[in-house]
């Protein structure tokens, strides 16, 4: 395989673009916003003016947008993915998306000739970058192992984990273990800051004892340093948290920890902090 | 200094001892069932009959036990640390206990020509046994200068935090980031269950990437293997949440999510399962 077509160029989308021309892959790319994408351009991914002819000759098609209506409009649309693809095709769904549109789009696409998977990352925008994110696929086995090679150009833990949809499911699966995490690791920052304690200090003595994470690690020194650009959004993250408890009520559980933390950034989200990182739960205690 | 007095020898105490005593210090041991100490006994611990027996002669006085109450006992009482310590002598609480009874310690003490520091641990039973636990201090810096040897026999990640309660405050800041971490590591793998993804390899997926942390490479394997036994109990991590919370509320601030997670292991408490390990908490899920 040579040509992909790659939609979708985010803060996610762009270094795996960069990732896949290094490892000498031609990439056609198509994005909602043109001015967005004009620095990958300039590197040499070529620029398409609709997702019908980002997708018409790639041998494989990778999808990283926002939402799952995003990812249904450019799957099922009359100018989408499903409708142009070529036959034969491998078709990666790599947004975070709801375990039950990765079914529906594997099981429309199978139909016309497609390979789908569905594989979503975690590593963000560092992982992104340094080409070490973690990707969870589902579908077929065999479509998994044509498409490793493609895998390897833009993360290092690949694993195949199922059928249709249990990539995603194991993405909400991280998803839920980040929201419990990310949001102790605020309320002891919190807690450190108002009895007192040299809050860096805290975190440094904890970290590498039984409370040590990658959050702790990673993501809470921005907040020492009062930085809340997106390296992850809310908006993004309240949209996986929604995806990980209704699929969890459908089955009659309920994740209270996941549903705290939800009802937490939709409040963050409602006082106009969507575009904020994730780690801006700090405010909420503000 | 030679001459050790060691009071409480239950799971982490006990190999506490065996440390101290490797590192070459003569042990003196008082604790409240002395059947339970026997195995120590043999490995050369000295039983004494009493707290004060325990503590007349010691250069310097070690003490974990379960709960704020008994601390208070152990200081406080006629027979207590404090009526019956030599004179000069170091006095550590290494029980996680309330910041403000650490305080009125340290006060009462140097009152009485002691040096008092508070130095809860973390690591749980295996950083207790391989003498690897991460120590947090308060009190006086000169103090612990004094001590840091003492602290070396027993862990490696050993720092001074500031003021009398300030260790204390740390190991709340310590219980605040596991009660959200364990649990939201526990909701993941409930999730997994039931979509049916395989949960072993789920963890397995995720713990490289952001989602990763200790709870989840060493406490939540315990759970897959069934495995319930107390690395560290219930009941004292209802206790810690609990001095953390009140601590937090005095200071109008509210953690969510740790009083989220307290309900529900003051539930499980409820159930009967308080002398479970903390990684018992997935069966509230049940």
């Amino acid at each position: 395989m040579k040509n992909i077509g790659f939609i979708g160029t985010g803060i996610m989308g762009k270094s795996m673009v960069e990732n896949l021309m290094k490892a000498g892959y031609c990439v056609s790319i198509f994005t909602r916003t043109k001015e967005k994408a004009e620095d990958i351009i300039n590197k040499g991914a070529i620029w398409k003016e609709s997702v019908a002819e980002c997708v018409k000759d790639a041998d494989a098609v990778i999808t990283i947008v926002g939402f799952p209506k995003d990812v249904e409009e450019v799957y099922f649309g009359e100018k989408g993915i499903l409708a142009n693809a070529k036959k034969g095709s491998y078709i990666i769904d790599m947004t975070t998306n709801s375990p039950k549109l990765a079914e529906k789009i594997y099981q429309e696409g199978t139909k016309k000739g497609l390979h789908v998977l569905d594989a979503p990352v975690t590593g963000g925008d560092i992982g992104a970058k340094n080409g070490t994110l973690t990707i969870m696929v589902g579908g077929e086995e065999e479509d998994f192992k044509v498409c490793y090679e493609i895998f390897q150009a833009m993360g290092e833990n690949i694993v195949y984990e199922g059928n249709a949809g249990s990539g995603q499911h194991t993405k909400m699966a991280n998803q839920i273990v980040i929201a419990g995490t990310l949001t102790a690791v605020c309320e002891a920052m919190v807690y450190a800051k108002n009895v007192g304690l040299d809050v860096k200090q805290m975190m440094d003595t904890i970290k590498t004892g039984v409370a040590g994470s990658k959050q702790l690690e990673v993501v809470a020194p921005r907040i020492l340093d009062n930085n809340f650009e997106p390296g992850f959004f809310i908006k993004h993250f309240i949209k996986d948290m929604g995806l990980a408890k209704e699929e969890a009520v459908e089955r009659g559980i309920h994740l209270e920890v996941l549903e705290k933390v939800l009802d937490m950034y939709q409040t963050l989200e409602e006082d106009g902090k969507g575009e904020l990182g994730t780690q801006a739960i700090i405010q909420y205690y503000k």
